[in-house]
């Protein structure tokens, strides 16, 4: 047991067991430790059959299960973004969005939420007036219910104004399954827009740094985008949204789960100026900075053009772009190859850039 | 708007707006605040239409859903319980059972379970180890698969230790309708068992207080006990835990929603010497406080021997007990009865007698 920081970068233990001896701050970040957890500690009790039953792919995707004639898709996360408000959104959106989001990246329409508070003594009822307002806000604009929730309240110094629980429940369409394990050579990788937005949105104001311009966050609803995706039928291999660990760490998982390698263009990656700027400013990689409104579509080469206008179409996406090919060479791996044809293959991070952003 | 606490015994205004500037400790206390957080300020916003969509009582029940041919139950519960280890339980087992229990209160088998952690940085590994393990223990206890879950650090100081939430997707048997809106006049009232040991095993480790004998938590699974009881059919008519508040709370907001008032027989409802004991020593009042393997079942009179000999015969309850009966006197209300024939006005507290209880 030790309490430094695994090299991110060992790659001759792609899955160690826990080293640490108590938690650390990348646990949650998304990256290589929180999979550590989940997989070293959660899986092994939860049970590799229940996640085998969820035919997801650990740690982001909503389990899908079967009730009487339809398939449920269930999904839960919570939410403890630092600061509550920030250019572009706030925890409530977030809250509402991300969960809608996670269950529409099981191809499924989202139906119903909870809400389960955890309030820190001493918090201003305003501040969870505004909170509470900006959900329902959105739930009316994904078209989601919130049904039951929870509220609990600890001491001063013990939590942090406002933590959000959501949970979701959906249904998934009759002809749809969305999985990494559908996944297969030949595919192509489409990303609904730009990328890091929601990272350097926080961090701004975390740092107090000012841009040129509104920096705000991509915090958006993705299940009315997701629904028209859907009309592409079986063709719709795989869906993913890019928050902890962003672009980078979602396809190395779906690599790793589908036993493929992936092959990234990246001068056809999106990456807005100003965010590309703020990111050198900051010693930040785009390829792995949270974004809270984007997702990747995986389908086959026959269906890339579709999709990609069904994604130009929408107002949820934002210079969508076809971004990389599934190959079978390389299987497990994802090569991320610039203007001059050189590749260098990416790799999980420990945790996450930056902590709290969701 | 002002921060001293209102009177909890204030009845000229049952339901008054918020009148705190920030939130206070009994905000999460299941009493009169909790009630006024709730319906002053998540339901106006949330909508009463889902509260009427989920035919439930705020704040404990399950919401009851329709999905294709399928009735769900989805709930929701977090859990901050200090300390994380008790005599009986510890925070992992209660998130297992709380929520388990929270969709068998709506006559549902539970299925599905959600697994959402906030971990404090520093919370040594194996501390959540022994909670991981003891959650899967209660949920192959309960028949219900954690499915899907989500990890969140927080740093030191803006969290305790361990916070879980479990949501929770249950299956409503056909012919089961438990609501507090079927509650009938003449109708009667079971305990499955006595009553407090919850509270006091909680507040005996954090008091430092020694008993003679073991005073152990009642945390326990009521699905087993809720599945024999569905063999009343229809005759099942309400079905509530008894968590933050005890029985008074739980019985006045079933009095309150179902219009209907409720006599107690004080002499009929089951306290073991110990807990009364302990509940004199601490100024608590036994009916208010906490239990997490207790339920209350209303039935018709004709059906009470019958879910009487059902609870009789099982594990999960422990001298269970016909302890009332609904009146269509003294609606909205609560009155307990004495061996002496005379009676009193139960009310909601403003909080809980003891705060992170769950």
């Amino acid at each position: 047991m030790t309490d430094q920081p695994i090299n991110p970068f060992d790659m001759t233990c792609p899955l160690p067991l826990l080293h640490h001896a108590t938690v650390q701050m990348a646990h949650g970040g998304g990256g290589r430790l929180m999979r550590n957890l989940i997989e070293g500690l959660l899986l092994p009790q939860f049970g590799s059959s229940s996640y085998e039953a969820g035919k997801s792919a650990p740690p982001h995707d909503s389990a899908v299960l079967q009730a009487g004639d339809q398939r449920l898709a269930f999904t839960t996360d919570t939410f403890v973004v630092s600061p509550l408000f920030f250019p572009g959104g706030d925890i409530g959106k977030l809250a509402v969005y991300g969960t809608a989001n996670d269950l529409a990246m099981a191809g499924a329409i989202p139906r119903w939420l909870s809400c389960a508070l955890i309030l820190e003594e001493g918090t201003p009822i305003d501040t969870l007036r505004r909170i509470i307002a900006s959900m329902q806000q959105a739930a009316t604009e994904v078209g989601v219910q919130i049904v039951t929730g929870d509220t609990k309240v600890v001491d001063r110094g013990k939590g942090d104004a406002v933590f959000i629980n959501t949970a979701g429940v959906g249904i998934v369409p009759p002809g749809i399954d969305v999985s990494p394990a559908r996944v297969r050579p030949g595919d192509r990788i489409l990303v609904s827009g730009d990328l890091g937005r929601h990272g350097i949105a926080i961090m701004s104001v975390r740092e107090g740094l000012e841009f040129e311009g509104a920096l705000a966050s991509d915090c958006a609803s993705l299940a009315g985008l997701v629904d028209e995706l859907t009309a592409l039928g079986g063709d719709l291999h795989c869906l993913r949204d890019l928050t902890r660990g962003g672009l980078a760490s979602a396809l190395i998982e779906i690599a790793e789960h589908a036993r493929v390698g992936i092959d990234l263009d990246e001068a056809k990656i999106p990456v807005e100026p100003q965010v590309a700027g703020a990111c050198e400013l900051m010693g930040l990689d785009p390829l792995y900075v949270a974004n809270e409104g984007r997702l990747i579509a995986i389908v086959p080469a026959t269906a890339a053009s579709a999709a990609l206008q069904i994604m130009q179409s929408h107002p949820a996406a934002n210079r969508p772009s076809v971004i990389g090919t599934v190959t079978s060479n390389h299987a497990g791996s994802v090569e991320l190859r610039n203007s001059m044809g050189s590749g260098r293959l990416l790799d999980l991070l420990s945790g996450e850039q930056m902590p709290r952003i969701c």
